[in-house]
C-alpha cells in the first residue's frame, strides 16, 4: 500500500508530478482514507481541528502558506511534525513590500492629491523579521543605498543588514529608522509587539510597511499613533482576524495617513500559484523519504 | 561692474553662495538692471517671452527644471546659450518611476478592491529614454533581476541594456515588454511619441509608466487604448497642458487602468529643493567662469 497524502483542493500538476509516488486524496475523501493519511498539505484556514483527531496516522502537517499560525495547532498531537512554507512568497512578498514603501513615500495611493514625496535613498530602512522575505527587502533597499539595520531572532543573510540587533532592542533601534518593513510570522513572541509604546518611539516621519501579519500590530494603537503623527504614514497587506477570520475592514482607512492592499502580495492566483505547490510538495516528498525536511516548526513558539 | 544673474525667484542659501561672486537679482528689477544682466536662472514656466526681449545682455538661460520645453525658446536669440538642469532630478525621480511601477503591479493605488498582482523579477522593463533617469530606472531594475532594454537617441550608461534600440525601432521592440518606463524630455521628435499605433504594438497586460511629459503620449489614443485593454495599465506623474499650462484633469482618472501622481516627482519643496538650485548655480558658475557648461540644449530639437 503507498504513502497517502491528504490535501485542503487539488494539487496543480507541476507539484502532483513531484507527489506521483504517494496516494493523493482531497479533504472530503472517506474516514478509512483520511485515517490512513500520514501527510497533510494544507491552506491553514482550511483546517478544521475535528480533521486532525480524524487523521490517526498523521505524521507530517505541510502548510501551503508561508505561516502556521492560522493552523489549529492545539489540536495537533506531539508526534506530528509541522512544516512552514516559509521562502516560497519570498520574491513577490519583497516586491509588495517595495510597493507599498515606494506608494507611501511617493504618495501613489492619493491620487488627485498632491503630497510632498520622501526620498529613500541614503535613508536609514529598519527590516523587522530577518527571514527569507526581510532579506530580500534589505537587498532591495542596498541598492537604493539605504542603510539597513535588522531586527530579528535570527538573520537569513546577517552580511546584508549594517547593524543587526536582537528583539528585545526594537525599541531602542525603532527611532532611528526612517522606513520600516515588519516581515513577521505571528508566534507567541510576535503577537503585539508593536504597540503603542513602540510606535511612540519611532521618528516623527517615519514610513511603516507590514507584510507579515497583523496580528504584530495592536490595531487600536496604530490608530491612536496615526492620528496623533499626521506626518507618519503605514501601509499594509495583512489586516486583523475578526473571529478566525482575516478581515480588511478595519477603521483605520478613514486616516489619510493608511493605506494598504488586500492581503494580495503572495495570494495563490496566477502567476504565484505554482511556486508554494511545488516547494510544499518538494517538502513533503523530502519528508517521506528521508524523515526530514525543511522549515520545520517549533510549535513552542505558538502555544 | 561685477556681472548680472536675473533669477526668477530668489535663491536657497547653498546656491546662493555658489553666485557669491556676480550680483544676483529677481525678475521684477528694473529695466536698467534687466537689461544689464548676462544669465537667467529661471524656472521655465515662469518666463515670459517678453522678458526675454529686455534681456538685451543676455548670454544664457539655465533652466531649474529638469527640461526646458516650457520656456519660450523662439523668443530667445541665436546668440544666447540655453541650458537644462539634466540630472538634478535623477534620484528622486527614478524613485518615483519604482513607485508608480510597482504600484501599477501590486494594486497600491486600488484599495478596498483586491487585484491579482503582478511579479516584476525577471520580466523585460524597457526604458525609453535612456537619460539620467532612465539609467536610474534601469538600475533598479536590474536589482530586480529584470531584462532591461533601452530605447533612446542616446545612452547615459550602455552597460545596463541587455539590449539597446535607436527611437526608431521602438514599435518593432514595445511588444517584447512587460513593463515600460518612459523617461522622455519634450521634444519636436519625441511629442506624439506614443500613439495608438505604438501602443496598439504592446503586450496584453504591459505596465507603462511616464516620468518624462505628459505629450509625449496622445492624450486620447492613450485613453482609447486602456479601454480596448483592461489588463494594460498606465501611472503618470506628468499631464498634458491646456493653454499652455500642465493641468491635472484628464478623463482617464475615470477608468480603472490608469494612475497617477500630480507631478510631485521631483517637486521642488523641502529635501529636493536644494540640489537642483546647487546644480544650476554651479553650471551658471562655470559658463560665466569658462565659456562653457554642461547639458547645453540643441534649439533645433524643439523649434
Amino acid at each position: 500500500m503507498r504513502t497517502g497524502v491528504l490535501v485542503t483542493g487539488s494539487v496543480p500538476g507541476e507539484a502532483a508530478a513531484i507527489l506521483s509516488g504517494y496516494d493523493v486524496y482531497e479533504v472530503g475523501a472517506s474516514e478509512d482514507v483520511v485515517g490512513s493519511c500520514e501527510v497533510l498539505m494544507a491552506w491553514p484556514s482550511r483546517v478544521e481541528a475535528g480533521l486532525i483527531g480524524k487523521m490517526t496516522s498523521l505524521r507530517m502537517v505541510q502548510s501551503l502558506s508561508a505561516g502556521v499560525d492560522a493552523l489549529p495547532l492545539a489540536a495537533i498531537p506531539d508526534t506530528v511534525e509541522v512544516f512552514s512554507n516559509a521562502g516560497a512568497y519570498t520574491e513577490p512578498v519583497a516586491e509588495h513590500a517595495w510597493g507599498l514603501l515606494l506608494g507611501l513615500a511617493k504618495g501613489v495611493q492619493t491620487r488627485k492629491q498632491r503630497t510632498i514625496p520622501r526620498k529613500l535613498r541614503g535613508r536609514t530602512l529598519l527590516v523587522v523579521g530577518a527571514g527569507e522575505i526581510g532579506s530580500e527587502v534589505a537587498m532591495l533597499g542596498k541598492s537604493l543605498q539605504m542603510r539597513i539595520i535588522g531586527v530579528s531572532r535570527s538573520f537569513k543573510k546577517p552580511e546584508l543588514y549594517d547593524a543587526r540587533h536582537h528583539p528585545s532592542d526594537l525599541k531602542n533601534v525603532i527611532g532611528s529608522a526612517d522606513a520600516v518593513v515588519l516581515s513577521l510570522p505571528l508566534t507567541k513572541q510576535t503577537r503585539d509587539l508593536i504597540d503603542y509604546d513602540t510606535l511612540a518611539r519611532c521618528g516623527q516621519n517615519v514610513l511603516v510597511v507590514n507584510v507579515g501579519r497583523g496580528e504584530t500590530v495592536v490595531e487600536e494603537d496604530l490608530i491612536r499613533w496615526l492620528k496623533e503623527r499626521p506626518g507618519s504614514r503605514y501601509a499594509t497587506d495583512v489586516f486583523w482576524k475578526r473571529e478566525g477570520k482575516e478581515v480588511f475592514d478595519t477603521l483605520a482607512w478613514e486616516l489619510p495617513n493608511f493605506g494598504g492592499t488586500l492581503h494580495n502580495s503572495g495570494v495563490p492566483l496566477g502567476e504565484t500559484l505554482t511556486v508554494p505547490f511545488v516547494r510544499a510538495a518538494q517538502n513533503v516528498r523530502r519528508f517521506l523519504e528521508t524523515g526530514e525536511a525543511a522549515n520545520r516548526v517549533d510549535l513552542a513558539d505558538y502555544l
